[in-house]
């Protein structure tokens, strides 16, 4: 929304930003067919507010990995295994998002024939947020599903080793005039990226995010990043940690256990210089009309959200919100007022044009 | 396991019990095939170690509603829709346990024949504990899913208005020689027993549990008890309780809306005396092989799971469990020494074998 303008913030429009993250890749190898695909995902993340999973991440994540050769810009994508409700991508360790993007469009397709399908890609990276992919449903009377696991960084409940990624779980459901339902949330309490930004701020982080290396709870955010993130219900099981513990185990088994891709102890952990991800990711889709005519359906959502949106606000609330509304918010003002780029992530992103070469023209005119 | 049986405790057998479970519904009317799955699935909750979904509810939860005529014993099930690999049920507010085992039966029927396929029931009462449904996928080389929607008794995040169940979530998924991967969890932190528990012991409650009438957190169970559950991750956004809440907002869309069943504001709350429960559930099932060969899937199972339990403790904790594992272990030593049973709940089932005039014949000779 307006409000996070501030002077931190430069405005970029979504097709300047695209085109931007476009050429860049096509300057390190990447076909511009994937290359445009890279730059959809990652622009709806800057445009939902999601500016950890956007732009900001196109140099880390994708460019420096592909110059330092840990990252394939021209994979060879195999399909591993294939029926009519199911398909398995090696994706070669190439970029996630055309993989995944790929992958999701064949189970869509294959829903929209048998009713249900799922997919999956091992050996592929960083896809960005989980929440596109599962979103690609919404407009086929589809529900959608989406997830990946990750670089390790959490911890199992009673545990300190390092053994689970932040394994993200997406579900997108259509609605008439409301915005769709579009929950897309970690499977920990916190991303590692809140750990970072409380130890630039100096701040102490809450109980419930982190361990140290030793397995204690700690709430310095220094000493938390030698340590793990929690699960989502926090230390230990009386907040509900085992409940986060047992999701980001699952999208680690649907994710990697079937894919038959990298998993558990085998995944990476974060490491510089950076190592192939070996990531997989997990998509479902299943139609709405195997159940309900979808206009009803999408009808009986808008009186559903409404009820959760008008229900009665606690003490110094004025609005409760359903998932993906904030998001949908964003992408509307992002549209309409253009899309806020932090400062430093477009000084960055000056410095890579240089370094790469091309042109840098992404101010809002 | 063997420490949970003190003197508070009383040991029954899986027969013994499930006899006793079918002949009270019996009597009341239902079907001994309907009657017979509903103790199959009690009885199987209390051999986890899940009391609070076993046999202490028979009384409460469906031979008092069948009597008051809240709940009908032979009821008119209807298939409303149906498709390959999609099937919807109206139970005609009749027993969940039967609705839900008959319709996950041909889910798991579809998938084997088409790879994947997703079920909803209607118009349905309690069906005890999910996972019992999604474990029916395990002996077939199927990943199982399951979920309901329950009597309201959640707030979402930044409100005060009771508009979600517990919502719970399962997911059952087959390993070699290791226990099944078994996820079967509330989306709220705690369930409402557990307040309760706390009220009669004069606990105060954790931070992140209840908030009270006015949407206020509060510890104090008696307080809370005239409020609302907080979603898992527990108030406000600072720990994720956006994530519980939108989790339990998904499993009320999923079983809900999708099914054409009550969601929302028009699904009951707690109330003497009962109403129909006018809850619905959703069940999905797919076939490993449309990935990989199960076999070598479950080998690769072992090792997750086998990462995960012989990965580093944190101080003070000897173990590290993956999901299922407690209540399989229960469940073995339920079948060796029996099944205990707490003497309240005991004392209940010979009141309701007085009164149902039926033999009280449970004790483990």
């Amino acid at each position: 929304m307006a409000d996070v303008i501030t002077s931190e913030y430069r405005l970029s429009t979504e097709p300047d930003l695209k085109r931007f993250v476009s050429t860049a890749l096509e300057k390190v190898g990447v076909t511009p067919e994937d290359a445009s695909i890279v730059a959809d995902v990652l622009v709806a993340a800057d445009m939902r507010g999601i500016e950890s999973h956007g732009v900001a991440r196109l140099e880390a994540y994708y460019v420096s990995r592909i110059r330092a050769g840990q990252l394939a810009a021209k994979p060879e994508i195999q399909t591993v295994r294939e029926t009519p409700t199911s398909v398995l991508v090696d994706a070669g360790n190439g970029l996630g998002h055309p993989a995944g993007k790929r992958t999701m469009e064949r189970v869509l397709q294959k829903a929209a024939q048998t009713g249900a399908a799922f997919g999956a890609v091992r050996n592929s990276n960083h896809f960005g947020i989980a929440g596109y992919y599962a979103m690609m449903a919404l407009d086929r009377d589809i529900i959608g599903i989406a997830s990946t696991n990750s670089t390790r960084f959490a911890a199992p409940t009673f545990g300190k080793d390092v053994l689970l990624g932040t394994n993200p779980l997406a579900f997108a459901i259509p609605a008439k005039n409301e915005p769709a339902f579009v929950l897309d949330f970690a499977t920990t309490t916190v991303p590692k990226g809140k750990l970072e930004v409380y130890n630039r701020k100096g701040k102490q982080l809450n109980s419930g995010w982190a361990i140290d290396a030793a397995g204690v709870e700690t709430r310095d955010p220094n000493v938390a990043l030698k340590g793990a993130l929690l699960p989502l219900g926090g230390f230990g099981v009386d907040n509900g940690g085992h409940k986060g513990y047992g999701l980001g185990l699952l999208v680690d088994i649907l994710c990697g256990v079937l894919s038959g891709g990298a998993f558990g102890k085998d995944l990476p952990v974060a490491a510089d210089p950076p190592q192939p991800g070996r990531i997989s990711h997990f998509f479902a889709a299943f139609k709405i009309d195997g159940f309900r005519d979808p206009e009803q359906f999408k009808a009986d959502m808008d009186t559903e959200l409404r009820a959760f949106k008008d229900s009665a606000k606690a003490p110094g609330q004025d609005r409760i919100y359903v998932a993906g509304e904030i998001e949908y918010e964003k992408t509307l003002d992002a549209r309409k007022n253009g899309v806020p780029v932090h400062v430093k992530v477009w000084d960055g992103l000056e410095r890579l044009a240089g370094e790469l070469g091309i042109p840098f023209d992404i101010e809002k005119r």
